[in-house]
């Protein structure tokens, strides 16, 4: 097991009918920033709810977020963070919408004219304006995390940021909100979150017995409850693990003592950028080709997580390995979601040089758990994900 | 599942040489009250670790904690904090020297004139003096939770008090301890450990599927550790596995959205008042009869528990059940420690009605996950145990 040193100081309220808990986790006197999307809150009764739990705070309105926040669009909400003297945000939505909130934590704190300067010079927030969360879609993790994902239109990247300042206060988890949901968003909810524990369990062994094990309780979890999540989001016990697993899948605690990989994630932050597919549809794209290229390097996580996830007995430890792959693949297929870059777009015949040379022009020159992954490497699986 | 909040701020320093950052994690300035117990710290060297590494700070020492700290004999420590301005706490030990300083933190703010009111009418300690700790023995968990149990010699009792002011800010966990400990600690750290799970997870299915499954890791990692960390505590993949288990045992984690029983606690901490045995033996005696007496109600869980742990296949849910409570008493043997009152003390004809009395006298009329354990099952339950 590695060093390491954890620390998650966010309050989770979990369960049916928490949101009368609100007024009582944001102190007394706030202004308020309330950040959402772009309105499904308002047809699912969730905007309304928040508004009457919070009747007796002075609110300010910031909605329109999109799915992939973007950096430019989101500079006027800093503005009104300083002109309008907001002391505390409350998030609510999905991952895009708490990304885009701990953003403007960060950027309302932030000495410089370009808070882009935050993700393009990883720059750590320590200190962010403080925020809560009413979680509306179970997938991302970052209710209970300090990172968080942003988009820059000008230069089409798509970076990541983050800090001890930017754990939410309090996030607040009903899983009842998953029956507002879409299949399409129910199934990236469970890619993303499955891929999260991949990304920080498919590297290779060091010993951490216990930390395996947690990884491998979110997978068997979500291996669970994912048929009757997509067949009836009314099922509770399905619902309720589904979005548990979502938070503890990236909530800090299986990454620690451990290495972790995030090269797919990386990989498919650019196909978004340049194709606008769906962040988990990415993962799931780039994850089996990933899986391949670096077989030499995994085979025995993969092979372990084979056993263990998916009760593969027979054969070598390389054939379990391999199985375990096509397994992963078939899950996705599964959730109705296809794995090839061309099921997505005719697009794609540059994708992988393009990518390989963003990484390369951007200085990312060693990607995965040790850090010896080479933009030709990436080429490489991108070509084997089309 | 059940609705839950779950919250953990102690952030954990967690490896080899981290000693080093403890001035780091301690306010500038502050004055220091360092709390430990009956000396072993000087023999192993952390003594002298401590004191190099808070040269730069004003110190105050507290020792000779002893096992089940005794509210008697910390009173003139909370005269010390109060006398001397103490404004932090650095508990370094164990369990019982954590518990002591947490009751040293909640006496520091305690407004009246005798703080065994915290204990005895079961006050809770929203706010407390601030303290960190540097963990010498894993097994409790107290390093990473807000609970404590503090003993009073006038009365015999051994009872409990907690608060989220008594959360550790932080707690350095370096599994080298382990080496400097006699193997009767060792054994009793898995047990207590072990048994903390067993008090979260052996009662009845509310389909919490996750958090079965994060409770079912920290026991197989715990089983499948123990034999080596006997043997040979300098492994040092043991011995981390084992820390961390024992602080994931008890740190609020695995008890969320499910129902929890503690009677076998309860219990055991009567035998610790009442004849010194060391407190995770005791919860070795009344565990096997306490499943037994309460089959009923747990045996779906002690079924599902003898699957997935002790990895028994055939048979029914019944026989599953009850090879599963043979193969609990089983590990503890396999520890060195006997499951019996009687291996114990010959002074036990009259155990179990003393322990029925003082829970009748002390109104606890509804021990267990059902709250349905009335003073007349206790005693059954510990003559069973004789």
């Amino acid at each position: 097991m590695q060093n390491f040193e954890f620390k998650n100081p966010t309050k989770i309220i979990f369960g049916k009918d928490q949101l009368d808990k609100l007024a009582t986790e944001i102190p007394a006197g706030a202004k308020i920033l309330m950040t959402f999307g772009g309105g499904s809150i308002k047809k699912t009764g969730i905007y309304d709810k928040v508004k009457l739990a919070l009747k007796d705070f002075e609110l300010v309105e910031y909605g329109g977020i999109p799915a992939n926040p973007v950096y430019e669009g989101l500079l006027d909400a800093v503005k009104i963070i300083k002109e309008q003297n907001i002391t505390y945000m409350l998030a609510v939505g999905g991952g895009s919408v708490i990304d885009a909130t701990k953003f403007l934590a960060s950027a309302a704190y932030f000495d410089g004219d370009h808070p882009w300067d935050i993700l393009a010079k990883r720059k750590r927030t320590d200190k962010g304006l403080p925020f809560g969360t009413v979680l509306t879609i179970p997938a991302t993790g970052s209710e209970s995390n300090s990172g968080a994902v942003i988009s820059n239109k000008a230069t089409g990247e798509k970076l990541g940021m983050g800090g001890p300042g930017l754990f939410p206060q309090f996030s607040i988890l009903d899983p009842t909100v998953i029956t507002t949901l879409p299949e399409r968003q129910l199934a990236n909810g469970i890619t993303d979150a499955f891929t999260h524990v991949l990304e920080q369990y498919l590297t290779y062994p060091v010993g951490a017995i216990l930390q395996d094990r947690f990884a491998e309780s979110i997978m068997q979890t979500l291996v669970e409850v994912a048929p009757k999540v997509m067949k009836d989001p009314t099922d509770y016990e399905a619902a309720s693990n589904f979005m548990w697993s979502c938070t503890m899948a990236l909530n800090g605690l299986i990454q620690k003592g451990v290495p972790s990989d995030w090269a797919v994630h990386a990989m498919g932050h650019e196909l978004t950028a340049m194709y606008g597919i769906d962040h988990a549809r990415t993962l799931a794209i780039v994850a089996g080709s990933h899986y391949r290229y670096n077989f030499e390097n995994k085979k025995e996580k993969l092979a372990q997580y084979g056993e263990r996830i998916w009760g593969i007995q027979d054969g070598s430890l390389e054939e379990k390995a391999q199985q375990a792959i096509e397994k992963t693949e078939a899950f996705f297929h599964s959730l109705g979601i296809a794995t090839k870059l061309s099921e997505y777009t005719e697009d794609y015949s540059n994708t992988a040089a393009e990518i390989a040379k963003r990484f390369t022009d951007r200085g990312w020159l060693g990607l995965g758990e040790r850090q010896d992954l080479k933009p030709a490497d990436v080429e490489k699986i991108v070509e084997m994900a089309y």
